[in-house]
């Protein structure tokens, strides 16, 4: 190779994303072929920001993450995401430094956002162009499946398939359509995690999932026209039964598997009577205990004000649609 | 009739119960003939004691709970029921006095102790005898469906049959033969309550219900197993899933019926941890906040002792065992 060392190297960012329909349980494991489309928003203030450079010295990967570096399975998943890449471009190693926006320890799920920018500037840093953002997704998806979600901004479904060609994440309505926020209240003492991949295999094998699986494509068509339609009260009923399904089937799922804590169940009360009041407000929920507040964002205020007003020290994470995948510095530019 | 007017009374105590595998979705909302089988344990320490007179005189019924007159629907299911007894029998009205031994708010339902004290003491007071257990837990089930279980002392299976003849509770064990404790720890802060009719309706017309209906067959046979052979990891995780599941499916209907509190969860997330030190407790929830520990009696006072540590002010109520229904005082006696 003639290329300077130097050169080979890319940044990019890329924002987490919420789902309003989930993906849980997996077709196909090895590609993360999901048993469902599912339809997410990306988050204009949660992101991971990473740079990628490969060095045809490097023996091994050298991955930091928040500016320490890391030799458990965080890295190994990266380097194994690495190993895809380079087995179709050029077999070096890289030195790979990502940085969370959000702290860690909050139980924000980085691996959509990382996976979406540590793909995007694994790819870039080779100084041979981007492929498209289909193409983009696809790769996503291999690191993390709900990292091909992450590559797009605004409003995103992400078609499930059948194989790798036809899985991948496209934008389904820009973020400036329609001003919804996501208030993430960051609920501590959180109960013991769970891998997310024992996480889907126990919705995947669960006895319910094969009757979710018959609802879902009426609850996407209804949760796609409530979007476009801007019908906050529909789409926020729709939010909730989808997130409570999910929730329903992880607990009752072999083993149990119950993420929310105290705090999240009480909040979610407090919130169905803050809506009985007019607060236009619904929630969902990811694999942890933090409650993600949907609303638009002229109400967000007031949700953060109430849910503050419930205990002073909690901290809400306003986010609003953010943008696709960005490119911040490469050698070409 | 030739009887003296005081002699037609009679008082029956019948215990609370609490549910191992749950009656939730009916076959027939007029006769309470429920989905599935269920199996129960009843309470020895929450129970309802109840004298009925009946008195040719009176042109209306006059029930009296807890020492108040009530004229609300509670009063009104009341007169029901003894409708229902009073069409077999003689067509008086009667002045009902039932007392519950746990306090009011509590979130215990009386509905199973005190439909079966109602049945037992309504039809003795007549004072032509009672028919046989099967036909009292029949009459029980036609006032509240679970009060067919506290005809009976001990554990005990309703068989849920397809009709009123074929729908009765009996002994599956006596209580003697294994000593769970049933530790109530009662979680104050009540979520909006929903009326037990529409929880049934809720759970029926619920997509997973068709699937619930197929594992609960096994799940019994388990679970009958685990009491039998007295076996308490087998029975506890049998009987977690089975509480989640029905929360799942309960949380995740159409409307959503969340009933555990924060606190509540916060519990089932500690007890989790008290049992990976060694504490052999699990627990089942019921149509409340009230969080139902299940453990052998020898452990109880540790279970209590815990809920304690985490806030002195959390009550609990040491359930074991109980007896079947008993006939207090009757003018044959």
């Amino acid at each position: 190779m003639s290329q300077d060392r130097d050169s080979l190297r890319a940044t990019a960012r890329a924002g987490s994303n919420i789902a309003f329909l989930k993906y849980w349980g997996k077709r196909d494991a090895a590609l993360n072929i999901p048993l469902n489309d599912s339809l997410s928003m990306t988050l204009s203030d949660a992101h991971t920001t990473t740079t990628v450079a490969w060095d045809p010295d490097l023996k091994l990967d050298e991955v930091y993450i928040d500016g320490e570096r890391v030799l458990d399975r965080r890295g190994v998943r990266v380097s194994k995401h690495l190993d895809r890449i380079r087995a179709q471009w050029y077999p070096w190693h890289a030195r790979v430094a990502s940085v969370n926006s959000f702290p860690a320890g909050t139980g924000l799920a980085s691996s959509a956002s990382g996976f979406a920018a540590l793909t995007v500037a694994a790819i870039a840093a080779y100084g041979e162009g981007l492929p498209d953002p289909d193409e983009l997704s696809r790769w996503a998806r291999l690191g993390s499946g709900s990292a091909c979600r992450s590559i797009h901004g605004g409003y995103v479904e992400w078609r499930a398939g059948t194989d790798h060609a036809s899985s991948r994440a496209r934008l389904f309505m820009p973020g400036d359509a329609w001003d919804l926020s996501d208030v993430v209240v960051l609920v501590s003492g959180h109960p013991k995690e769970i891998p997310s991949s024992e996480g889907h295999a126990i919705a995947a094998r669960h006895p319910f999932m094969a009757v979710r699986q018959q609802l879902l494509p009426a609850r996407m068509a209804a949760m796609k026209g409530a979007l476009a339609a801007r019908h906050l009260p529909t789409f926020g009923e729709l939010l909730e039964q989808e997130a409570l399904e999910v929730q329903g089937i992880m607990m009752s799922g072999t083993p149990s598997c119950l993420y929310p804590a105290g705090l999240t169940i009480d909040l979610i009360h407090r919130l169905r009577r803050w809506r009985e009041d007019g607060l236009p407000a619904w929630f969902t929920l990811d694999a942890g205990p933090n409650l993600h507040v949907l609303t638009e964002s002229r109400f967000a205020p007031d949700v953060v004000e109430r849910v503050r007003s419930v205990d002073p020290r909690l901290e809400c994470l306003v986010n609003r649609p953010g943008g696709p995948v960005t490119l911040l510095s490469h050698h070409l530019i």
